[in-house]
């Protein structure tokens, strides 16, 4: 597994973590700041304050995990702490966690006096295979996803396949749904080898593999004008029910979960519309329900999912615009849905037996 | 007076609301939303509007006048009612209004869905000379001036001089210290010019010169990584003196009238500590003296402002960083100064009898 170079960066996975007290001591930083979530505070920062003891002073600051912390608020409070901390455009921000803290501190990070450096050690499946490449940040604003942020890279990324261990079955599962979308809409080699493994352990060859096509897809298209809207299958649905679940469940569905849907419901819409065969999406339905059980839609959520699909990000005007997929392995972007068409997906997928 | 070009945009100056509307004509906006104050809305606004009729939808967004709304909490009102109103990445936010509206509307266009476009109609003087080019967006937090915000350029900006008519006299007054400041820290003919015209009346020649000098400094170095270091003469102890009078008095200084209070001061640090002579200082001095009232500091203001100076975000570390001018006309940035000679320089101020 070599280091990757992304936008202006390096994504380390070998020894990454010596990797980062490299980076540390050639980086001439007024201050260190690490950013962790009350979770992430136990089971991953003790790995890394242990090498950073010694070689640079550093301060805590810690939000609360969940997706539900990651808000204005939140950041609000964080900025706060920078103040009160002394920091400056020559400090360091050093994000410890899974998406919701790289997503929040690169945020922080970008807009703090105008943007000073951070970089992400990312602690999850998720964050590792898709939050460590592509420079998005953002925070949520009244339960809309990602609705504040910037485009801004982080300085280097180091990924740590040790920190995977702690992690809880349900978020490993979550990491893997972005895994498997990397093979369905670019490669469907590395779609094969997910469907063949034993996909309840998170393997670091295949994270390695999936970052490479993630860095691959967003060195094409850094802004998100084209090309890089292949990375949204399976979002614009799963971000709803994502939102949905968020608002009405209390044990809610991860982003994982949720994209899983949304890929059964696109894939569904694929064949409808980009000449996506039957027998593939059936291949697809069955790697995916293998994997994630059955989430619960009833009748009287499809108004609600698609008041929600109209306020999301991705939509241009009026219609609603779905990134879809051709054949296993290659993406359709810009198809034009209608709020039917949408909610005949979901009913599809309401229907499955699993 | 020609079109000013930026960083990858125009400044308009002649027949400036014509070219807002052909601005618009060519950009193929999915929405278009104006943001103005409740003053903004009164005096600018009709002359925007009456232009737009007919030729574009709109939504407008209002906020509250005045510094102190300049927030976060403000970005989270215009946020949410941009959602409401159905804003995407490929909207328009037109800025009509002072530096209040254009840093706060500019900051809450680059990071709403990660950023899309906004133009500026600047209109009061501050906001025309200095705020017009830079690509400085920002808002404040706990009362320390712009600590969140980003580097993103408008797509145009129009500038109105018509809409000075209606400008408050110490408004003007704000404006015309960031005019005297270009001619100190860059070109001492203009110095003269200023110095000796009649400064109660903005005049769209100096106004353009103005632009012109702070734009060529703006090119030269985007991001602020040095060279641009020289606009913030002044502004170490003004910004300071800001902040204070913000926090203690019911009729707070503009930003101009603490900016000149702060080029008073560093004037004199420049003397002490980069070269400038004592008879450039006196000329200084008779020049802003003319113009600003004095302001009055006691002996309790010197510990809070040394406070909010060491918050200040040009500070590397815990030194002090302040840009002076060596002679009228050139400036020497990274001069390191210490809390007791900054103090020394705000009781130079308060000994001065006008
Ligand atoms: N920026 C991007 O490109 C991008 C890409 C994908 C997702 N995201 C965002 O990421 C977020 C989801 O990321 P996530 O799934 O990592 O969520 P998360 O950060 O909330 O982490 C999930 C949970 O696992 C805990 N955790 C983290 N590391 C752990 C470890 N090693 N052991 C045990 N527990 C651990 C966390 O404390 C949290 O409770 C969403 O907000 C999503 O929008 C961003
Ligand atoms: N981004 C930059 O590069 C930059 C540069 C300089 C200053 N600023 C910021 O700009 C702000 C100050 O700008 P400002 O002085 O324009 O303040 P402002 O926007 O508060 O305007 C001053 C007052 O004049 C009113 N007003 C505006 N236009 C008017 C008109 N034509 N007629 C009558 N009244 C009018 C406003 O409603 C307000 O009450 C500060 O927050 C400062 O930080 C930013
Ligand atoms: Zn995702
Ligand atoms: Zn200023």
């Amino acid at each position: 597994m070599d280091t990757i170079q992304s936008l202006g960066y390096n994504v380390y996975f070998n020894d990454s973590l010596t990797e980062l007290v490299n980076f540390i001591q050639q980086g001439k930083y007024s201050k260190v700041f690490i950013l962790s979530d009350d979770q992430t505070s136990n089971c991953c920062l003790p790995a890394v304050t242990e090498r950073l003891d010694g070689v640079t002073p550093y301060d805590l600051i810690e939000i609360s995990s969940g997706e539900a912390n990651k808000t204005i608020d939140f950041c609000i409070g964080v900025w706060k702490m920078l103040i009160d901390f002394g920091a400056d455009r020559h400090s360091l921000l050093i994000n410890v966690g899974g998406g919701v803290v790289t997503d929040l501190g690169g945020f922080v990070a970008s807009t703090f006096k105008r943007g000073f450096d951070f970089v992400n050690v990312p602690t999850t499946l998720l964050s590792q295979v898709d939050a460590s490449v592509g420079g998005k940040t953002g925070v949520d604003l009244d339960s809309i996803k990602n609705i504040i942020g910037t485009f801004t890279q982080p300085k280097a990324v180091f990924v740590h396949p040790g920190f995977l261990e702690t992690l809880p079955e349900r978020q490993v599962r979550s990491g893997l749904a972005e895994m498997l979308k990397h093979g369905l809409i670019d490669d469907e080699a590395y779609w094969d080898e997910l469907k063949n493994s034993d996909l309840s352990v998170p393997n670091p060859e295949l994270v390695f593999k999936s970052v490479v096509i993630k860095n691959k897809i967003v060195l094409d298209d850094p802004l998100e004008k084209g090309r890089r809207k292949c990375l949204n299958f399976g979002h614009t649905i799963g971000h709803a029910v994502e939102t949905f679940s968020l608002d009405n469940d209390g044990d809610h569905l991860t982003h994982g979960e949720a994209i899983a849907i949304g890929m059964i419901c696109e894939g569904w819409l694929s064949v409808q519309k980009a000449g996506l065969k039957q027998e593939e999406l059936e291949e697809i339905i069955s790697v995916l329900t293998r994997v994630y059980p059955k989430y619960h839609l009833d009748d009287s959520c499809y108004t609600v999912l698609n008041s929600l699909m109209k306020k999301d990000k991705k939509n241009e005007g009026d219609n609603i615009n779905c990134t879809l997929i051709s054949k296993i392995g290659a993406c359709a972007i810009n198809q034009i849905c209608t709020e039917d068409e949408l909610c005949e997906s979901l009913k599809f997928y309401a229907s499955l037996n699993f």
